[in-house]
């Protein structure tokens, strides 16, 4: 997503300016060790040059030891010597881990950017939809209670009445898991590590949602995946696509939301449950089901655990989106043999998580206002959705089904081919997008754009895209 | 450390006890999917039975599918068929694992027992001696202010405040930092783990302290390293073993604990650190420096980040034991590259660290009262390792030097040959031991035992010790 401001009218003649920004960006670590320039062709398409233009920069910039040249590979961000023994990986990793730091990039920027940027591309609730007061007045308890125990390594498994409480929870899921079948883990992301460190290892195959969460792909890469999409439909994964793939690959798993899928929203139907829990039987592996989102489906909803209870379905939940990010409070749910594997892998990562969050969480759940909040937030978030599908429509968008709860709307951006060309467009214009290319497994273009319903009514949305569509794609 | 009660009066045949035994312990998840059972020659010499017998009745146990032959390496705890493709890693990286989920064993029971256990086994200090009230005022304190932000991720690299106090912390250890070259982790176990799952692939060498600290074996070993240990002396590791083992690996770092090294408790010299520092420019290698235990140390102290400003060096730090291990609050410092790469595997594997945990800590080291927590406990620990060493030179042992603070005394049992069998023993009166095996980066024996002064003085331990001793390894 390099995009300098070139300008053939100024004296600087082309190379220089190419040059110059792009050790600015290497500089101000925009681009990274490690991370590939842009193909020469497709830089110069971008940026309307000659590529003998687009040569000369890139070998200017070899010369000067910012970047060096892979016979075959491309151009690569070097690390200019300036560490000792510190390369990662090497050979066919490096385009993995490119990727996945090229992901990591963009959510570095996400947490790190305190600006007023208009963030429509994040995966989370604005501070002011959460219940802050609700935090502060359960510190507050906490903090008062006898056996709190707040400077002493909580549990392996995690705080016990929390995972009594969660059983419950899962309960009303129709997914029956004793206590002990549940760990409590540093948000959902550490739980898809755990469950990815246990069972990956390098050139395993692993299926995925395309589209599907970027961060999960960025981490599966880490430990050496190789990732193989599989198509999503209005009703979850495509049975038939996943079928034929089956026959290519032996996949050790797939990583898979079924309620309010990220990125489209869109829900797992009971039929397709079946047909993909009849495959995964039939070739032997074993599914993670990542509800992250669940909890503001209004609604009964169908999940893979609900009907296979736990045998090869790993359940993976978080209170991130509903309660506090900040806490990073996230369990999984599997079968016995699973788990010991999994506890084993926590403690040799991080010992124990923090009981005292575990507290927090568990207080707010069972204080009784956690049914309500949700709920306030699953009307609010409707309201917000219906809006902006209408508002995107207006501005010539086409989103992709009616999302039925949920923070995120999926919209394509008709004749634009790859949508990220518009976010960095709207990156310079203080709008963080995020692309639909960044939703995909493998390097391939989307014309889609994720939109979080409650960033997207800000009228600076709005505003911009009527101004920049015509411009960027032409009058629809 | 299978040990089972066998009884050759009983009308039971032995094979029959050792069968039902292990399938008990196998049930109680004592021994779990993947380890190895004892090898049939010392299984049959611990428990004084004939090798025919042990044969019998491992071969039973596999025809019961509890346990699993490999030919050339033993016998292993089988997954029983319960879970489909959940084998972690094959081949030769099994025995690796074993050992890695030995030792996480180890600490799952340190962290899950609740009973009155006397814990003289564990790395950290009893409740009693941390400032639970100081905790809970700054907890309060957090609650009230008015910009909490609870609910939303903390940013990438941690909350900056607490980064610009660490570099004032840093700086009176000597070591230059900018607040952009400290990451805030999870715990001093997190950062380790974000640093070896950066450079580590699968079969690199990793230098690591023999004896040294375990949990960190056990994980670098989930990353496939091929550890080494270099052998500590009193001044630190052992720069001529370590010349000699330079000859032979090429490692792609050294994890060392310079001061109040666990288990020994001894510091490094000035001399063998600019040693160290000069063998890894030659060779090439990374030095990571894990400080867990260094605030402890009373005035200063020689550390290699120091020395070397963090050029090669990867320096960590942890507040787990000394303000609370519950809100798990580590950190790493680095050069700018490799703090780019870390922070990237950071967001990666668990987005963000909790910003309101952060707080807290800045708060306690803010409030003034840290340095003088300090020092109470120093003084305390102190008069607790002077009692502890009396107790136990009374009682036969004998510790390795004489500890300048910290809280391990590593003490030798003479004529035991391997302390395992004391800390089995131990164990079974309900005392929880750290024999020095599990300190070893090879599956070796020990004659020593850490003791943690904390809860050395407990009258059980050295009226245990006065029983046992001369039971075990017969009269001094």
């Amino acid at each position: 997503m390099l995009q300098l401001s070139l300008n053939s009218e100024s004296p600087l003649p082309l190379v220089d300016q190419i040059v110059g920004g792009i050790r600015s960006h290497i500089d101000d670590r925009m681009l990274r060790t490690g991370m590939r320039l842009p193909p020469i062709r497709s830089f110069a398409d971008q940026h309307a040059v000659s590529r003998f233009t687009v040569v000369e920069a890139y070998d200017r910039l070899v010369a000067l030891g910012y970047v060096t040249s892979r016979r075959g590979s491309g151009f690569y961000v070097s690390s200019r010597g300036q560490t000792p023994n510190t390369e990662i990986r090497s050979g066919d990793m490096v385009g993995q881990l490119e990727r996945a730091f090229d992901n990591a990039g963009v959510m570095y920027q996400s947490l790190e950017d305190t600006s007023d940027r208009l963030k429509v591309g994040v995966g989370w609730l604005p501070p002011s939809w959460m219940d802050e007061e609700g935090v502060r007045r359960n510190l507050r308890a906490l903090a008062r209670r006898a056996d709190l125990h707040a400077t002493s390594y909580g549990t392996a498994l995690g705080y016990r009445p929390l995972r009594e409480q969660l059983r419950v929870k899962l309960a009303d899921f129709g997914i029956a898991a004793k206590p002990d079948q549940i760990l409590l883990t540093h948000g959902a992301t550490q739980a898809l590590d755990i469950i990815a460190r246990t069972l990956i290892q390098p050139g395993d195959c692993v299926l995925v949602d395309d589209p599907g969460y970027w961060n999960l792909f960025a981490n599966l890469r880490l430990y050496g995946a190789n990732l193989v999409g599989v198509p999503r439909t209005a009703n979850g994964p495509d049975p038939e696509a996943l079928e034929a793939l089956l026959k290519e690959h032996r996949p050790k798993a797939f990583f898979t939301h079924s309620v309010l899928h990220n990125p489209t929203s869109g829900n797992l139907s009971p039929a397709t449950a079946f047909r993909v829990l009849q495959l995964a039987e039939k070739h032997d592996f074993l599914i993670v089901e990542d509800d992250a989102y669940g909890d503001f489906h209004p609604g009964p909803a169908t999940r893979l655990a609900q009907l296979d209870q736990l045998n090869r379905v790993v359940y993976v939940g978080s209170f991130a989106k509903t309660l506090s990010a900040d806490v990073r409070v996230g369990f999984l749910a599997c079968n016995p043999d699973l788990r010991a594997r999994f506890s084993d892998v926590k403690i040799v990562s991080c010992i124990s998580t923090s009981e005292f969050a575990e507290r927090l969480v568990y207080l707010m759940l069972t204080e009784g206002h956690y049914r309500k909040l949700i709920e306030r937030v699953q009307g609010r978030l409707a309201e917000a959705a219906d809006k902006t599908l209408h508002m995107l429509e207006r501005n010539g968008l086409v989103p992709h089904g009616e999302p039925k709860g949920g923070m995120f709307v999926w919209a394509e951006v008709p004749g634009i081919g790859d949508a990220t060309r518009l976010a960095s467009d709207a990156s310079e214009q203080g709008i963080m997008m995020a692309p639909g290319s960044i939703f995909r497994p493998q390097p391939q273009p989307s014309p889609c754009i994720r939109f979080n319903v409650a960033y997207a009514l800000d009228p600076r949305l709005e505003r911009y895209l009527g101004e920049a569509l015509p411009r960027i794609v032409g009058a629809f």
